[in-house]
């Protein structure tokens, strides 16, 4: 089914807490990761490829809908055939 | 910074009443998305590029560590430098 993904973070100046317990607890476990954050991947399934005014509709629905633009960024919007 | 992003999806077959909820409501104002689904997008910061064994290692963590393998897939692993 064609795809078109939205990937949203939390904003790099913000805290993510639930990343800061996941990074912690890996570093206790002796890995070497630096920091961790966590944020969303959006699946929308269409039923046919999407058109370019759907490509534009679910860029609106990522800024307006998906996403808090006060402490989230879209990071990418990618269509999958 | 150098990143791994691990990205997990829940498993096709199981209810994502996260996702459903999105998906009625975009319907609801008039889109034309046939479902949604959400998942989790982490990113694994790290102070210098990932080495092979740190790729080989984030691997094992997405598997085991960031991921309910009953009920969700690990969908894509990438590095970013």
């Amino acid at each position: 089914m064609p795809k078109i993904i939205v990937e949203v973070m939390p904003k790099a100046d913000l805290l993510d807490p639930q990343g800061k317990a996941v990074g912690n607890s890996l570093k206790r476990a002796g890995h070497s990761v630096a920091t961790v954050r966590i944020g969303k991947r959006i699946e929308l399934h269409y039923a046919n490829t999407p058109t370019a005014a759907e490509l534009e509709a679910a860029k609106q629905i990522a800024a307006d809908f998906l996403s808090n633009g006060v402490i989230e960024d879209v990071v990418s919007i990618t269509v999958e055939a």
